[in-house]
This record gives C-alpha cells, structure tokens and sequence, in this order.
C-alpha cells in the first residue's frame, strides 16, 4: 500500500508566462501544494543563449529543491528545449519539461502529419521539438519558426486587435504556405495570442499548448511514482520572484486567470557556468 | 601644460543600444580608445526594477574599471535614470549618463516649451528626465509617455512599415493631443524607429535623440579635467558581452553602422543588492 508525499511540486519560468502552466496544474491537481518562481529579474529566456539559460535554470531549480519539492515542473519552452538534459542529469527530484508533453498533444492531434512549431528563437534553434516531434511519427513534416515579438506582445497585454494581427500575419505566413494542420504554441506566452493565430491560420488548423499536456503528464507521474498528495481541501501557494514582485502581481491574472497578491522576491546568485 | 591620457573610456549599456552612443563618441572623440559592455545575459534592462538595475549596473561598472578606464559612460537610458546617483557616489572615474545630456538638447530645442520624453517603462518611472528638463527651465511642460513595444521591435529589426507605424500612433496619440514641439527619444534603442516615430508626429515635431549631446558632454568634460588622449590614428577598441556574442554581431551594424565581429563573452556575478 502506498502513502501520500505531501512536500509540494516546484515550478521555474523565466518569467510570468509559466502561470499558464500553473494554472493547468492546478486544475489537474487541486490537491497538490506548488511552490512557484518566475525569473523576473533575468526574463526573457528565449533571447539568451543556451548556455545562460542553462545556468540559470540549474540555480531557478536549486532555490526550488531547498524548499522541499518532491517533482520540478520546467514551465519555461526555452528552459525544457535547452536545459532538460542537465537538470535531469543531475537533479535528485523526476523532472517534467512542457517539450515533450507538447509533442505528444501534437502527435495525437495531426491528420496530415504536417505540424508547425512556433517558440521563442532559443527554444527553435534548440530544434528540441522537432527532435521529440519525429521521435514520436518519423513521417511528419514539421516547419519550425521563431515569433520573438509574440512575447513582448503578450507581456504588455496587445493580445488583440491589429497589431497582433499584422505580427501574426508577418509571422506566420510560411506556415499557411506549408498547409500544416497542427500548430503547436511552443511558448507560454503564445496562448494568450490565440485569437490572433487562429484569426491568421483559419479553423482547419488545431492548436496545441502544451500546459495542459504537460499537467497531464505530471499527474501520470506522480501516481506512478507514489507522490500523490492525500486528498483534502484546494491547496495553497507559493510564489516568488527574482525582481520586485509589482510587474508580477500586476499581469498574472492575465496568465493565471486570478490575481496573485503575495510573491516573494528572492535573490539568486548568477552561478558558476555548468560543466561543458 | 596638461599631459594627455591615453586610458580608454568605458561605456556601458544592458545590451545592444548603447552602440548608438558609442558611434556618436567614436564620431566626435576619434582618438579616443572606447572599451564597450553589454550585459546582453541580463538585457532589457527597462522592465526591471530601479534595484535590480542598480545592481547590474554596479556590476558592469566594476569590470569596466579593471579596465583601467578614465571615464564611465552609462549609455543606457534606464540604468542612467536610476543607477547614476549611486554609480556617481562609489566610482572613482568622472561618470556621464544620457539622461543629462538628452535633457539639455531638448530645452534647446524647443520653442513652445512643451517638451514629451518617451522611454521604457524603469525610464519613465523613475521621473529623470522630467526632473533634469525641469532643473534646467522650470515653466517647461513635461508629457512623459512608457513605449515597452519599441524595444523588441528595434531589437528584431521590425523597424519600418506598418508595424511600428501602428505601435508608434496607439502609443504617441497623447502626444500628438498634448502639442508637444519637442521629443526626446530617452532610450538608445528609439532612433532606428525615427521614421514611424516622425511620420506619426509630423515635421513639426523635432526628434532628439541623446547620444549626439551625450558625445559632446564626454568631449567637453575630457578637455576639462585633462583626460584627452592624444592625437593619432583612429583608435581601436574593445567589445565585451555577458551572453554569448552571435546575435551582438549580428545586430551591431543597425546600431553602430559598422559589424562588431570580435566581441568577448565575459562572466559577471550577480552580485549583492547595494546597500538602501
């Protein structure tokens, strides 16, 4: 007979955009405890490279270890595509990138097998989702492309109207040329630009973000593993940020869909670089 | 009889931008040897808290005076508007922001003294250039506007058409309402976007853009304080990034107008929050 593991699941973003993850976690999983921390005083990722994002992900993810977790949820695209392999390598906690359960929502969704990836240019440059795409359907057609004004744009709330509509329209074109029929949004702040993608690519093309994949995902986990939290009332949260906390509270209702009053900054060193 | 200096000048920005500033003081001071850094792992600097910018900036500041550089130019806008009291109080060398500078040339400028200041969002915050026109003359009337957009656009090279001429008008509408004779592009990136930005205000709104009357406050305080180098040939100079430096050489040509093709990646500690 297995027990309960009531020590919380840790959750790193760059940024605020891993709320989206979040809040999928906690619809899948209303009983397990999450200590979450966004990276604001380094955001964004998807600019940086490899290298960096990798030493912060392994910092993000020693801060979160301190406080007991029991499973890290990598929330950011950029940081799953880059850094998965480092942090499983070497943390003593299962850890769960968005990558992987995208690629499978996406697999399962596409009829043509043609499928399109949009991210942030670090997380395409990796090619990590085209990687875990053809691992899955060697047969697929996938068409990768980067959409770094898709970030900013959401981060400052131009979610609708014309000006992401020309953004889209600019962006997206080569993958209407290219007929796909599955486009996967490889970025937590790409769902919130839904409307504007949709609008662009029409209705013959599904729509994947991974935040519901990936709490899927965790949630198999988790029970496979024995790390299930006992059942009882919803449960409580931890949030913490890098920089002051106001930006933060500010647009995470747009993300988490309620607000969040009481993120804590806390300071993280820069760290050694890893080992090459 | 005052000596010459042959110490280099260092100058700073969060990334790339501040290649505008360092073009307009190769321009006006081309003896002068120029030792550039920018903290391209931890850019934008202007969505980010007046602490964290603080601290970036002493940072920066320190691996600058290791250089051995006579004076410091902060050519970011955000980390003038809000670290230069601090920087100024600790450093041993004569340190010049662009905020200054920007403001002297806009009290200049105008005629109806109804100046606007456009910035990112830590710029326009902080109140810097508001305060420096204001010291300077005091019946000015000052519209201070935050344009987060503008900085990935440039960054990104979404730089002309109708993209940044839809972002331009939805933010510089109150501008235009406000009658303002006189803008000041109070961040290094906003010049590339000098085209969108004038065809929504019209000729009748002069741009002033802060690295020209930066450079000429750099000219003036050498040949105060006997720092010049002497003549020569045009002199050679050094570029350092924090991040890895494939897309500073890719984007240096937009800025600086020349392709920066031997920057070095350096590594710079977080550091500790400077003393409140």
């Amino acid at each position: 007979m297995s027990g309960f593991d009531q020590r919380p699941i840790g959750v790193f973003d760059s940024g605020v955009g891993g709320l989206t993850v979040l809040k999928a976690l906690m619809e899948a999983l209303p009983h397990e405890r999450m200590v979450y921390l966004g990276d604001t005083a380094r955001v964004p990722y998807g600019t940086k490279s490899g290298e960096v994002v990798t030493r912060y992900s392994q910092k993000n993810a020693e801060f979160l270890l301190a406080r007991q977790i029991k499973l890290l949820v990598v929330a950011c695209n950029t940081a799953s595509a880059v850094a998965l392999p480092h942090l499983m390598a070497t943390l003593p906690v299962p850890v769960v990138g968005v990558i992987e359960p995208g690629a499978r929502a996406a697999v399962a969704a596409t009829r043509s097998g043609r499928v399109g990836v949009i991210g942030t240019p670090g997380t395409i440059k990796s090619g990590a989702y085209q990687k875990a795409l053809l691992a899955r359907r060697n047969d697929l057609t996938v068409h990768s492309l980067a959409c770094p004004l898709f970030v900013p744009l959401a981060e400052e709330g131009w979610t609708h109207g014309e000006v992401p509509r020309l953004v889209a329209r600019a962006y997206l074109g080569s993958l209407q040329d290219a007929r796909i029929d599955t486009l996967v949004l490889g970025c937590t702040h790409y769902p919130l630009l839904r409307e504007a993608i949709a609008e662009v690519l029409g209705p013959s093309v599904t729509l994947v973000d991974s935040a519901e994949a990936t709490a899927k995902v965790v949630a198999e986990r988790l029970a496979a593993e024995g790390l299930l939290a006992q059942r009882g009332d919803p449960a409580e949260h931890d949030y913490f940020v890098t920089d002051v906390p106001d930006h933060f509270h500010e647009v995470s209702a747009r993300f988490l869909g309620q607000k969040v009053t009481r993120a804590e900054q806390v300071d993280l060193p820069f760290g050694d670089p890893p080992a090459r």
